[in-house]
């Protein structure tokens, strides 16, 4: 049971684990905490926290869990204006989509690495953002990878794991690194070839008519396009060393496979269209 | 009302039309065609066909409508295979998702375009196939474009277009260079991209975790890369003319976004970014 919960950012996320945790009969208080005053007022009309203030510092006070919802780009800032007000029994964890960023951020703002400080990072992503897409079912079902570090205590790290839990989550655990690579992967990645390919239909001069004509597999595969672009720049800045690479190995891959195409090449082709299929239908069985 | 129709390749497409032009009352009798003795025989179990037979001339004598959904490496061969037995009054129609290679297919295979060709494009694909998924929904509010050539019959045309309107879709006429430039821009080249991106992340040796970790933003953006691997070589290469410079496109595009995130340029990646959500949004309210 979390009797004060300060939540920095109530957006999707933020907003979605405090219905949780409140319809879990988990939370006591929450206190939200946000630059946008209008958008704070709507939550405490939706029950989803109790009261806000817009100074961190004033949200974190007395509380025993303090989850860091903002953009990325905002992280460090926002460890840097809670500092004063953070307990120091108060449990502090983030949702950020990159992980090594963040512990970077906490060494900056706190000078080093707070242990009561537990990297955490909900899979549970969506396409829609802000407080009223938030909901109470978010996280059921999902995982949530949380990357303890070495100055951590193990007592923080239980008490985020049983959050979590609480709200229907699966937690794992991960070293930061390896976490950053993983998601720059199934997740950095797509996204990027998604918003790319979105904007190189609409510079067609065809436009109108290329998505009149596009079909189920198209909306499927551009649904991520729709996905908050502030916060994902602020992802990809964040996480541009796991990225990178990804991307260098994506763009020689669909180098060959267009050289493939250019040169007829049906087995290059085959061989790898048959590699995908396989995999994508051992990766959701329902599918195939 | 259709008396006699030979379906030369009763899988998803052409095993569907059958189906719903059943469930219309729209169809006598239903002749299907195909290499797979057992694949017919499963067609005929499911109420799909009435009869079967492996040879394509006679599958189509005495047929009023023959609709041939084989894929598009086969097509010539089953023109000049269907030749023999068509009558001079049958409608044909093909469901290809690329149509300028249809054209030449006929061309070559009748020494020139009978009057009686209409090619067509269901838009209606799926990542499953084969008779078993057939059904009579498919084709139910999807678009089916037809392609009429110069040389071609205002009557063919006439029953291709009430065929396809029978079983609830909207037809639309198209040229077929046009046709063939914004199919590859919204369905080809993402399909490429699924295809590529899957067998990427399969080479990378972390390969299990990384599914494991994947949420529904990557479930949703490899759909595509379940589909038919031998049906996809084959619409590549039939629309390589107007695949590969999307693929063009498409690549200077993610080299300039690549490069802009090297360089730490976040004017660059929220221009893109925007854009490519309000594009994406404007083609699909609901999801923003």
């Amino acid at each position: 049971m979390i009797r004060r919960l300060g939540i920095i950012g109530v957006g999707l996320i933020g907003g979605s684990l405090a219905r949780a945790l409140r319809q879990a009969g988990e939370v006591e208080e929450v206190i939200g905490c946000g630059r946008g005053g209008a958008n704070l007022a709507k939550a405490v009309e939706l029950g989803v926290i109790d009261r806000w203030t817009r100074d961190p510092a004033a949200a974190v006070r007395d509380a025993d869990m303090v989850v860091v919802a903002v953009p990325l780009g905002a992280l460090q800032a926002t460890f840097a204006a809670i500092r004063g007000g953070l307990g120091a029994d108060t449990v502090l964890t983030d949702v950020g989509s990159a992980k090594q960023c963040v512990l970077e951020a906490a060494r900056e703002a706190f000078g080093e690495l707070p242990g009561q400080l537990v990297p955490g990072h909900p899979i549970a992503g969506a396409e829609r953002s802000g407080v009223e897409a938030s909901s109470a079912g978010l996280f059921q079902g999902r995982k949530v990878i949380l990357c303890p570090h070495e100055r951590g205590r193990p007592q923080a790290l239980a008490a985020v794991r049983e959050m979590w839990q609480t709200v229907g989550a699966a937690v794992v655990e991960m070293d930061p690194v390896h976490h950053d690579e993983v998601l720059a992967a199934t997740s950095h990645l797509p996204h990027v070839l998604a918003y790319v390919l979105v904007d190189v239909l609409g510079r067609m001069e065809e436009r109108r008519e290329i998505f009149a004509y596009a079909a189920g597999g198209f909306r499927d595969f551009t649904r991520i396009a729709s996905s908050d672009p502030g916060m994902w720049h602020d992802i990809l800045m964040a996480n541009r060393d796991a990225i990178l690479p990804a991307l260098e190995l994506f763009q020689t891959d669909l180098a060959e496979v267009t050289a493939a195409l250019r040169r007829a090449d049906s087995d290059t082709l085959c061989a790898v269209f048959n590699r995908a299929k396989e995999l994508r239908d051992r990766f959701d069985p329902q599918q195939s």
